[in-house]
Protein backbone atom coordinates (compact mmCIF):
# COMPACT_ATOMS: atom_id res chain seq x y z
CA UNK A 1 0.00 0.00 0.00
CA UNK A 2 3.13 2.23 0.57
CA UNK A 3 3.44 2.40 -3.66
CA UNK A 4 -0.07 3.54 -3.89
CA UNK A 5 -0.26 7.11 -4.21
CA UNK A 6 -3.58 7.76 -5.82
CA UNK A 7 -6.66 5.96 -5.94
CA UNK A 8 -9.42 5.86 -8.82
CA UNK A 9 -13.04 4.33 -8.36
CA UNK A 10 -15.56 2.68 -10.35
CA UNK A 11 -19.06 4.63 -9.89
CA UNK A 12 -21.67 3.38 -10.79
CA UNK A 13 -22.63 0.44 -8.46
CA UNK A 14 -19.56 0.81 -6.47
CA UNK A 15 -20.07 4.58 -5.24
CA UNK A 16 -23.49 4.99 -5.02
CA UNK A 17 -26.51 2.89 -5.54
CA UNK A 18 -28.27 3.24 -9.12
CA UNK A 19 -31.16 0.70 -8.64
CA UNK A 20 -32.27 2.15 -5.81
CA UNK A 21 -32.19 6.05 -7.01
CA UNK A 22 -33.25 5.03 -10.30
CA UNK A 23 -36.42 2.59 -8.53
CA UNK A 24 -37.68 5.55 -6.57
CA UNK A 25 -37.66 7.98 -9.20
CA UNK A 26 -39.75 5.74 -11.73
CA UNK A 27 -42.16 5.00 -8.97
CA UNK A 28 -42.46 8.75 -8.37
CA UNK A 29 -43.85 8.94 -12.13
CA UNK A 30 -46.21 5.68 -11.84
CA UNK A 31 -43.53 3.88 -13.89
CA UNK A 32 -42.66 0.10 -13.21
CA UNK A 33 -39.48 -0.62 -10.85
CA UNK A 34 -38.45 -3.26 -13.25
CA UNK A 35 -37.54 -0.38 -16.23
CA UNK A 36 -34.59 0.41 -13.37
CA UNK A 37 -33.13 -2.96 -14.45
CA UNK A 38 -34.32 -2.78 -17.85
CA UNK A 39 -32.34 0.61 -18.07
CA UNK A 40 -29.47 -0.73 -16.61
CA UNK A 41 -29.08 -3.68 -18.92
CA UNK A 42 -29.33 -1.88 -22.23
CA UNK A 43 -25.85 0.06 -20.79
CA UNK A 44 -23.32 -2.90 -22.16
CA UNK A 45 -24.51 -3.36 -25.37
CA UNK A 46 -24.79 0.20 -25.97
CA UNK A 47 -21.04 1.29 -24.80
CA UNK A 48 -20.36 -1.67 -27.45
CA UNK A 49 -21.71 0.39 -30.06
CA UNK A 50 -19.14 3.08 -29.26
CA UNK A 51 -15.69 0.61 -28.43
CA UNK A 52 -16.17 -1.26 -31.38
CA UNK A 53 -16.12 2.05 -33.63
CA UNK A 54 -19.51 1.37 -34.77
CA UNK A 55 -20.48 5.03 -33.81
CA UNK A 56 -18.27 8.04 -33.01
CA UNK A 57 -18.20 8.76 -29.09
CA UNK A 58 -21.09 9.24 -27.22
CA UNK A 59 -21.88 10.17 -24.08
CA UNK A 60 -24.07 8.43 -21.60
CA UNK A 61 -26.61 11.25 -21.34
CA UNK A 62 -26.90 10.67 -25.32
CA UNK A 63 -27.25 6.41 -24.40
CA UNK A 64 -29.40 6.68 -21.65
CA UNK A 65 -32.01 8.61 -23.17
CA UNK A 66 -31.78 6.94 -26.50
CA UNK A 67 -32.33 3.75 -24.08
CA UNK A 68 -34.99 4.86 -22.26
CA UNK A 69 -36.93 6.21 -25.68
CA UNK A 70 -36.67 2.37 -26.21
CA UNK A 71 -37.75 1.05 -23.39
CA UNK A 72 -40.96 3.11 -22.89
CA UNK A 73 -41.91 3.09 -26.60
CA UNK A 74 -41.25 -1.51 -26.60
CA UNK A 75 -43.82 -0.65 -22.86
CA UNK A 76 -46.12 1.50 -24.69
CA UNK A 77 -45.43 4.03 -22.08
CA UNK A 78 -44.15 7.68 -22.18
CA UNK A 79 -43.41 10.45 -19.86
CA UNK A 80 -43.36 14.33 -19.60
CA UNK A 81 -40.08 14.66 -18.95
CA UNK A 82 -37.53 12.62 -20.71
CA UNK A 83 -34.88 14.31 -20.24
CA UNK A 84 -35.18 15.29 -16.64
CA UNK A 85 -35.49 11.38 -16.26
CA UNK A 86 -32.31 10.41 -17.74
CA UNK A 87 -30.52 12.61 -15.87
CA UNK A 88 -31.56 10.91 -12.67
CA UNK A 89 -28.21 8.95 -13.56
CA UNK A 90 -26.47 12.38 -12.39
CA UNK A 91 -28.64 12.41 -8.99
CA UNK A 92 -27.37 8.83 -7.95
CA UNK A 93 -27.47 8.37 -4.00
CA UNK A 94 -24.01 7.26 -2.40
CA UNK A 95 -24.07 3.90 -0.24
CA UNK A 96 -23.96 4.81 3.47
CA UNK A 97 -20.48 4.35 3.69
CA UNK A 98 -19.08 5.87 0.57
CA UNK A 99 -18.40 9.19 2.00
CA UNK A 100 -17.04 8.89 4.93
CA UNK A 101 -14.78 6.11 3.33
CA UNK A 102 -13.66 8.71 0.92
CA UNK A 103 -12.77 11.01 2.89
CA UNK A 104 -10.49 8.90 5.19
CA UNK A 105 -8.92 7.95 1.57
CA UNK A 106 -8.69 11.43 0.48
CA UNK A 107 -6.04 12.29 3.48
CA UNK A 108 -4.19 9.16 2.65
CA UNK A 109 -3.93 9.78 -1.04
CA UNK A 110 -5.44 11.19 -4.44
CA UNK A 111 -8.83 9.72 -4.88
CA UNK A 112 -10.64 10.00 -8.23
CA UNK A 113 -13.60 8.57 -9.96
CA UNK A 114 -12.32 6.31 -12.90
CA UNK A 115 -15.86 6.04 -14.69
CA UNK A 116 -17.72 5.69 -17.82
CA UNK A 117 -19.65 8.67 -16.57
CA UNK A 118 -18.92 11.79 -18.49
CA UNK A 119 -17.51 14.68 -16.59
CA UNK A 120 -20.71 16.87 -16.48
CA UNK A 121 -22.64 13.83 -15.64
CA UNK A 122 -19.89 13.23 -12.37
CA UNK A 123 -20.06 16.52 -11.39
CA UNK A 124 -23.62 17.22 -10.72
CA UNK A 125 -23.28 13.25 -8.75
CA UNK A 126 -20.48 14.42 -6.84
CA UNK A 127 -22.40 17.44 -5.40
CA UNK A 128 -25.65 15.65 -4.87
CA UNK A 129 -23.80 13.04 -3.10
CA UNK A 130 -21.27 14.86 -1.39
CA UNK A 131 -18.28 12.88 -3.30
CA UNK A 132 -14.93 14.60 -2.45
CA UNK A 133 -13.04 13.95 -5.31
CA UNK A 134 -9.54 15.45 -6.20
CA UNK A 135 -10.51 15.32 -9.78
CA UNK A 136 -12.53 13.64 -12.53
CA UNK A 137 -10.85 11.52 -14.64
CA UNK A 138 -12.01 8.19 -16.41
CA UNK A 139 -13.71 7.72 -19.86
CA UNK A 140 -14.10 11.17 -21.41
CA UNK A 141 -10.57 12.06 -21.25
CA UNK A 142 -9.55 9.27 -23.27
CA UNK A 143 -12.84 8.80 -25.32
CA UNK A 144 -12.65 5.29 -24.50
CA UNK A 145 -15.15 3.36 -22.28
CA UNK A 146 -13.69 0.99 -20.04
CA UNK A 147 -12.57 -1.70 -19.86
CA UNK A 148 -11.00 -0.33 -23.08
CA UNK A 149 -7.29 0.12 -21.71
CA UNK A 150 -6.82 3.89 -22.84
CA UNK A 151 -9.98 4.96 -19.95
CA UNK A 152 -7.52 3.69 -17.38
CA UNK A 153 -3.99 4.60 -18.66
CA UNK A 154 -5.31 8.25 -19.52
CA UNK A 155 -6.67 8.74 -15.85
CA UNK A 156 -3.21 7.33 -14.54
CA UNK A 157 -1.42 9.45 -16.69
CA UNK A 158 -3.71 12.57 -16.12
CA UNK A 159 -2.72 12.39 -12.07
CA UNK A 160 1.68 12.14 -13.26
CA UNK A 161 1.75 8.57 -11.94
CA UNK A 162 2.45 4.77 -12.91
CA UNK A 163 0.09 2.08 -13.16
CA UNK A 164 1.51 0.47 -10.36
CA UNK A 165 0.77 3.62 -8.04
CA UNK A 166 -2.48 3.77 -8.70
CA UNK A 167 -5.07 1.35 -7.14
CA UNK A 168 -8.19 0.31 -8.93
CA UNK A 169 -11.59 0.01 -6.67
CA UNK A 170 -14.76 -1.29 -7.94
CA UNK A 171 -17.50 -3.90 -7.04
CA UNK A 172 -16.77 -5.35 -10.74
CA UNK A 173 -14.63 -7.79 -11.31
CA UNK A 174 -14.39 -7.82 -15.14
CA UNK A 175 -13.08 -4.15 -14.10
CA UNK A 176 -10.69 -4.91 -11.95
CA UNK A 177 -9.62 -7.63 -14.47
CA UNK A 178 -9.16 -5.12 -16.94
CA UNK A 179 -7.13 -2.87 -14.71
CA UNK A 180 -4.72 -5.69 -13.02
CA UNK A 181 -3.74 -6.32 -16.91
CA UNK A 182 -2.51 -2.85 -17.16
CA UNK A 183 -0.78 -3.16 -13.70
CA UNK A 184 -2.60 -1.23 -11.25
CA UNK A 185 -3.44 -2.39 -7.90
CA UNK A 186 -7.02 -3.57 -7.28
CA UNK A 187 -9.55 -3.12 -4.37
CA UNK A 188 -12.83 -5.25 -4.35
CA UNK A 189 -15.58 -4.13 -2.37
CA UNK A 190 -18.48 -5.88 -1.74
CA UNK A 191 -22.15 -4.06 -3.39
CA UNK A 192 -25.47 -5.35 -2.65
CA UNK A 193 -26.32 -4.51 -6.45
CA UNK A 194 -23.17 -5.76 -8.03
CA UNK A 195 -20.70 -8.99 -8.34
CA UNK A 196 -21.82 -11.26 -5.48
CA UNK A 197 -18.23 -12.12 -5.00
CA UNK A 198 -14.75 -11.50 -5.51
CA UNK A 199 -13.70 -13.06 -8.29
CA UNK A 200 -9.77 -12.53 -9.00
CA UNK A 201 -6.54 -12.32 -7.22
CA UNK A 202 -6.81 -9.06 -5.80
CA UNK A 203 -5.05 -7.28 -3.41
CA UNK A 204 -7.65 -5.83 -1.11
CA UNK A 205 -11.17 -7.34 -0.88
CA UNK A 206 -13.23 -5.24 1.30
CA UNK A 207 -16.80 -5.46 2.82
CA UNK A 208 -17.68 -1.55 2.30
CA UNK A 209 -15.43 1.45 2.22
CA UNK A 210 -15.29 1.97 6.04
CA UNK A 211 -13.11 -1.44 5.70
CA UNK A 212 -11.07 -0.49 2.53
CA UNK A 213 -10.03 3.18 4.19
CA UNK A 214 -9.15 0.53 7.40
CA UNK A 215 -7.17 -1.97 5.32
CA UNK A 216 -4.90 1.19 3.32
CA UNK A 217 -4.25 2.61 6.55
CA UNK A 218 -6.56 5.29 6.62
CA UNK B 1 -25.40 36.46 -12.51
CA UNK B 2 -28.52 34.05 -12.69
CA UNK B 3 -27.32 32.57 -15.87
CA UNK B 4 -24.14 31.64 -14.40
CA UNK B 5 -23.79 27.44 -13.43
CA UNK B 6 -20.25 27.51 -13.59
CA UNK B 7 -16.84 29.46 -12.54
CA UNK B 8 -14.01 28.52 -14.23
CA UNK B 9 -10.60 30.25 -12.78
CA UNK B 10 -7.20 31.47 -13.91
CA UNK B 11 -5.07 29.32 -10.98
CA UNK B 12 -0.98 31.31 -11.35
CA UNK B 13 -1.55 34.85 -9.93
CA UNK B 14 -5.54 34.89 -9.82
CA UNK B 15 -5.82 31.90 -6.81
CA UNK B 16 -2.15 31.45 -5.65
CA UNK B 17 0.70 33.76 -4.94
CA UNK B 18 3.37 32.17 -6.89
CA UNK B 19 5.66 34.79 -6.91
CA UNK B 20 5.52 34.78 -2.74
CA UNK B 21 5.93 31.27 -2.78
CA UNK B 22 8.31 30.55 -5.77
CA UNK B 23 10.77 33.26 -3.98
CA UNK B 24 10.26 31.63 -0.56
CA UNK B 25 11.91 27.91 -1.76
CA UNK B 26 14.12 30.06 -4.25
CA UNK B 27 15.83 31.78 -0.83
CA UNK B 28 15.79 28.52 1.37
CA UNK B 29 18.41 27.12 -1.09
CA UNK B 30 20.66 30.26 -1.20
CA UNK B 31 19.39 31.35 -5.23
CA UNK B 32 18.38 34.61 -6.09
CA UNK B 33 15.28 35.95 -5.71
CA UNK B 34 14.90 37.91 -8.40
CA UNK B 35 14.66 34.47 -10.80
CA UNK B 36 11.23 33.92 -9.85
CA UNK B 37 10.17 36.34 -11.92
CA UNK B 38 13.22 35.62 -14.65
CA UNK B 39 11.30 31.79 -14.28
CA UNK B 40 7.71 33.20 -14.74
CA UNK B 41 9.25 35.43 -17.53
CA UNK B 42 10.49 32.32 -19.64
CA UNK B 43 6.72 31.06 -19.72
CA UNK B 44 4.75 32.83 -22.33
CA UNK B 45 7.33 32.47 -24.44
CA UNK B 46 7.86 28.93 -23.76
CA UNK B 47 3.61 28.59 -23.90
CA UNK B 48 4.20 30.35 -27.63
CA UNK B 49 6.37 27.33 -29.05
CA UNK B 50 3.33 25.24 -28.22
CA UNK B 51 0.57 27.27 -29.29
CA UNK B 52 2.31 27.66 -32.65
CA UNK B 53 2.92 23.54 -33.33
CA UNK B 54 6.68 24.63 -33.08
CA UNK B 55 6.50 21.46 -30.91
CA UNK B 56 4.31 18.91 -29.48
CA UNK B 57 2.23 19.39 -26.49
CA UNK B 58 4.57 19.79 -23.02
CA UNK B 59 3.05 19.82 -19.97
CA UNK B 60 4.10 22.83 -17.35
CA UNK B 61 6.55 20.26 -15.28
CA UNK B 62 8.43 19.84 -18.61
CA UNK B 63 8.51 23.53 -19.70
CA UNK B 64 9.44 24.62 -15.71
CA UNK B 65 12.22 22.19 -15.59
CA UNK B 66 13.67 23.64 -19.09
CA UNK B 67 13.44 27.49 -18.34
CA UNK B 68 15.51 26.69 -14.99
CA UNK B 69 18.39 24.68 -16.02
CA UNK B 70 18.65 27.68 -18.97
CA UNK B 71 18.27 30.33 -16.27
CA UNK B 72 20.95 28.37 -13.79
CA UNK B 73 23.37 27.91 -16.68
CA UNK B 74 22.72 31.72 -17.24
CA UNK B 75 23.87 32.49 -13.91
CA UNK B 76 26.80 29.92 -13.73
CA UNK B 77 24.23 28.26 -10.48
CA UNK B 78 23.17 24.96 -9.62
CA UNK B 79 20.81 23.12 -7.35
CA UNK B 80 20.70 19.51 -6.28
CA UNK B 81 17.28 18.89 -6.47
CA UNK B 82 16.26 20.38 -10.09
CA UNK B 83 12.84 18.40 -10.18
CA UNK B 84 12.09 19.12 -6.44
CA UNK B 85 12.39 22.63 -6.87
CA UNK B 86 10.41 22.65 -10.65
CA UNK B 87 7.68 21.64 -8.27
CA UNK B 88 7.37 24.32 -6.49
CA UNK B 89 4.72 25.10 -8.93
CA UNK B 90 2.60 22.29 -7.52
CA UNK B 91 2.78 23.54 -4.32
CA UNK B 92 1.75 27.39 -4.28
CA UNK B 93 0.51 29.40 -1.36
CA UNK B 94 -3.11 30.55 -2.32
CA UNK B 95 -4.14 34.46 -1.00
CA UNK B 96 -5.43 34.53 2.01
CA UNK B 97 -9.17 35.05 0.63
CA UNK B 98 -8.92 32.35 -1.76
CA UNK B 99 -10.05 29.39 -0.17
CA UNK B 100 -12.91 31.48 1.96
CA UNK B 101 -14.43 32.82 -1.04
CA UNK B 102 -13.78 29.94 -3.33
CA UNK B 103 -16.11 27.73 -0.45
CA UNK B 104 -18.83 30.23 -0.71
CA UNK B 105 -19.03 30.26 -4.43
CA UNK B 106 -18.75 26.56 -4.52
CA UNK B 107 -22.36 26.48 -2.85
CA UNK B 108 -23.88 28.96 -5.62
CA UNK B 109 -22.59 27.03 -8.64
CA UNK B 110 -19.99 24.54 -10.00
CA UNK B 111 -16.03 26.06 -9.54
CA UNK B 112 -12.84 24.63 -11.50
CA UNK B 113 -9.76 25.84 -12.43
CA UNK B 114 -9.17 26.92 -16.44
CA UNK B 115 -5.46 26.70 -16.08
CA UNK B 116 -2.55 26.06 -18.24
CA UNK B 117 -1.21 23.90 -15.63
CA UNK B 118 -2.05 20.30 -16.36
CA UNK B 119 -4.54 18.12 -14.06
CA UNK B 120 -1.73 16.31 -11.88
CA UNK B 121 0.18 19.87 -11.34
CA UNK B 122 -3.60 21.58 -10.15
CA UNK B 123 -4.11 18.33 -7.75
CA UNK B 124 -1.31 18.43 -6.27
CA UNK B 125 -1.61 22.29 -5.15
CA UNK B 126 -5.61 21.91 -4.64
CA UNK B 127 -4.42 19.07 -2.14
CA UNK B 128 -1.65 21.31 -0.36
CA UNK B 129 -3.89 25.02 -0.85
CA UNK B 130 -7.17 23.41 0.36
CA UNK B 131 -8.90 24.85 -2.98
CA UNK B 132 -12.55 23.26 -3.34
CA UNK B 133 -12.71 22.61 -7.17
CA UNK B 134 -15.57 20.51 -8.56
CA UNK B 135 -13.69 19.08 -11.35
CA UNK B 136 -10.33 20.12 -12.39
CA UNK B 137 -10.53 21.00 -16.73
CA UNK B 138 -8.65 23.87 -18.58
CA UNK B 139 -5.45 22.99 -21.04
CA UNK B 140 -4.96 19.77 -20.68
CA UNK B 141 -8.64 18.37 -22.11
CA UNK B 142 -8.01 20.33 -25.24
CA UNK B 143 -3.97 20.22 -25.47
CA UNK B 144 -4.23 23.87 -26.12
CA UNK B 145 -3.13 26.83 -24.40
CA UNK B 146 -5.21 30.03 -23.23
CA UNK B 147 -5.90 32.08 -24.53
CA UNK B 148 -6.22 29.76 -27.48
CA UNK B 149 -9.88 29.31 -27.95
CA UNK B 150 -10.14 25.33 -27.54
CA UNK B 151 -8.65 25.63 -24.31
CA UNK B 152 -11.73 27.42 -22.57
CA UNK B 153 -14.18 25.99 -24.96
CA UNK B 154 -13.45 22.31 -24.25
CA UNK B 155 -13.66 23.14 -20.42
CA UNK B 156 -16.95 24.55 -20.91
CA UNK B 157 -18.18 21.61 -22.50
CA UNK B 158 -17.00 19.24 -19.92
CA UNK B 159 -19.31 21.01 -17.60
CA UNK B 160 -22.16 20.55 -20.29
CA UNK B 161 -22.50 24.03 -20.77
CA UNK B 162 -22.83 26.69 -23.05
CA UNK B 163 -20.74 29.74 -23.18
CA UNK B 164 -22.84 32.30 -21.69
CA UNK B 165 -24.11 29.74 -18.53
CA UNK B 166 -19.92 30.44 -17.77
CA UNK B 167 -18.04 33.24 -16.30
CA UNK B 168 -14.00 32.82 -16.23
CA UNK B 169 -12.40 35.11 -13.14
CA UNK B 170 -9.17 36.13 -13.64
CA UNK B 171 -6.48 38.44 -12.44
CA UNK B 172 -5.36 38.96 -15.91
CA UNK B 173 -6.96 41.26 -18.41
CA UNK B 174 -5.85 39.27 -21.72
CA UNK B 175 -7.54 36.19 -19.97
CA UNK B 176 -10.91 37.47 -20.03
CA UNK B 177 -10.60 39.12 -23.39
CA UNK B 178 -9.79 35.38 -25.00
CA UNK B 179 -12.96 34.18 -22.84
CA UNK B 180 -15.07 37.58 -23.38
CA UNK B 181 -14.83 37.09 -27.31
CA UNK B 182 -16.10 33.19 -27.17
CA UNK B 183 -19.11 34.36 -25.36
CA UNK B 184 -18.17 33.44 -21.76
CA UNK B 185 -18.88 35.75 -18.86
CA UNK B 186 -16.15 37.97 -17.06
CA UNK B 187 -14.63 38.79 -13.54
CA UNK B 188 -11.96 40.75 -12.80
CA UNK B 189 -10.12 40.16 -9.78
CA UNK B 190 -7.20 42.62 -8.12
CA UNK B 191 -4.05 40.73 -7.46
CA UNK B 192 -0.76 42.12 -6.29
CA UNK B 193 1.45 40.51 -8.57
CA UNK B 194 -0.39 40.71 -11.92
CA UNK B 195 -2.25 43.10 -14.11
CA UNK B 196 -2.58 46.81 -11.90
CA UNK B 197 -6.03 47.47 -13.01
CA UNK B 198 -9.33 46.19 -15.41
CA UNK B 199 -8.62 46.82 -18.70
CA UNK B 200 -11.98 45.91 -20.10
CA UNK B 201 -15.59 45.71 -20.03
CA UNK B 202 -16.16 42.99 -17.53
CA UNK B 203 -19.37 41.66 -16.16
CA UNK B 204 -17.64 41.74 -12.41
CA UNK B 205 -14.94 43.61 -11.43
CA UNK B 206 -13.79 42.61 -7.73
CA UNK B 207 -11.79 43.34 -4.74
CA UNK B 208 -10.75 39.36 -3.78
CA UNK B 209 -12.24 36.73 -3.84
CA UNK B 210 -14.60 37.56 -0.72
CA UNK B 211 -15.75 40.46 -2.88
CA UNK B 212 -16.59 38.13 -6.20
CA UNK B 213 -18.70 35.97 -3.71
CA UNK B 214 -20.77 38.80 -2.26
CA UNK B 215 -21.00 40.55 -5.81
CA UNK B 216 -22.13 36.65 -7.36
CA UNK B 217 -24.35 36.57 -4.29
CA UNK B 218 -22.74 33.67 -2.73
Amino acid sequence: MSLVHAMLFDVFGTCVDWRGTVTRELERRGLPAELADAWRGAYQPQLETVRSGEREWTDLDGLHREALDRLLTARGLAVADPDELTRVWHRLDPWPDTVEGLTRLKRRCVIAPCSNGHIALLVDMARHAGLPWDAIVGAELAHAYKPQPAAYLRSVAALGLQPGEVMMVAAHNADLAAAAALGLRTAFVSRPTEDAAPGGDWDVVAADFLDLASQCGA
